[in-house]
């Protein structure tokens, strides 16, 4: 790499990415375990400024790391988010499932007429107690999910809501953050948002919090 | 769904979405088919102020266009890249690849003390000739394939560039973009950047492009 002398070290890179963003992001209003999980989606996204976006439930960052110590699975909306997902950093070899490609959504999203997102959803029921899910995509995904709960379907230990986009991604993300039924959840509050920082969320509760095991 | 009563429809999602960009965005300075790339990039941010940010030269759409239809192969830097792209748009039953987790690329990133992003660059030269490469999350891999044409390798089609973060990424889209060795390039300059705009620019290349077969 002689032309352009970049740092090429992952480490290296790794650790000056995180200064800058401690140094540029406004990261004061968050716990130690939550600073770690802004950090890595700060970097996920390339803007310091996503921390005054982040509306994030007080015991979000634990109940996350708990639940995925003690084997929670990861349900994501779509396949970035689930290859965004680092899997040997998972604390107990965690399932990291995506169900949008399963045979059975089709049948669902047409006889619901609905978005094969949130049809997808009502397969997650059966492992969503204690689940930690990521919707980086689909706000009809996190609308579908908030009625499955409405409805009675198991709870899960936390969400990471971030949908991205101009139709139904500000109001899923609200309808989620003005009433989160009880369960720990992360969002980011507008427009922004997408599969590179649901996963980024993840990967910062696997590989372990800031001040906590 | 009767609880949120969202827009449910796929089809209409993509319509409202793209009229919302169209209104917001300031597309002016581009041509028929960079608009369509650079307004399917903002449905994937969520962010219309990305237009500011686009650099991109004038034989981008048509030339990557074309490559995609006389078949050319798409080289991802990441997993998260291939995923985003959706393969039955492409108009020739295009090859989409990533090499990252190619079993040569640990040897080559421990002899060349490099990261294992730069290091699959490398084994894309063989099918490099008239590729096209959208390049979503390593600065340092858009480094190495610049070095790599520098050395005579094999020229692709076109170049997305569109890595992310605090540490390389200005440094290597202003090297694409300051001096692109002839080949046709998308960038935007600054941190932002990630797999979702690689791999919706991709989208918008195979799925065709307005004012264009």
């Amino acid at each position: 790499m002689s032309a352009f002398a970049p740092i090429l070290d992952p480490a290296e890179i790794y650790r000056k990415s995180f200064a800058i963003i401690q140094a540029e992001a406004d990261l004061a209003r968050f716990d130690a375990g939550t600073r770690s999980v802004v950090v890595r989606m700060i970097h996920a996204c390339g803007m310091v400024d996503l921390a005054d976006d982040i509306v994030v439930s007080p015991g979000f960052a634990l109940a996350a790391r708990a639940a995925l110590e003690a084997g929670a699975p990861v349900l994501c909306d779509v396949e970035m988010v689930r290859h965004g997902v680092i899997s040997r950093l998972m604390p107990a070899g965690n399932e990291v499932a995506c169900l949008l490609n399963d045979p059975r959504v089709r049948e669902i999203a047409a006889r619901d007429q609905t978005t094969r997102s949130a049809a997808q959803v009502d397969l997650w029921a059966e492992r969503m107690e204690g689940a930690v899910i990521a919707i980086g995509n689909a706000p009809t995904a996190l609308f579908r999910l908030l009625e499955l709960i409405d409805a009675g379907a198991p709870r899960p230990a936390a969400i990471i809501g971030v949908p991205v986009g101009f139709v139904g991604a500000v109001e899923s993300k609200e309808a989620l953050t003005a009433d989160p039924r009880g369960v720990e959840f992360l969002a980011v509050k507008g427009r922004r948002g997408g599969s590179a920082l649901a996963s980024s969320a993840v990967n910062a509760l696997a590989g372990g919090l800031e001040g906590h095991g």
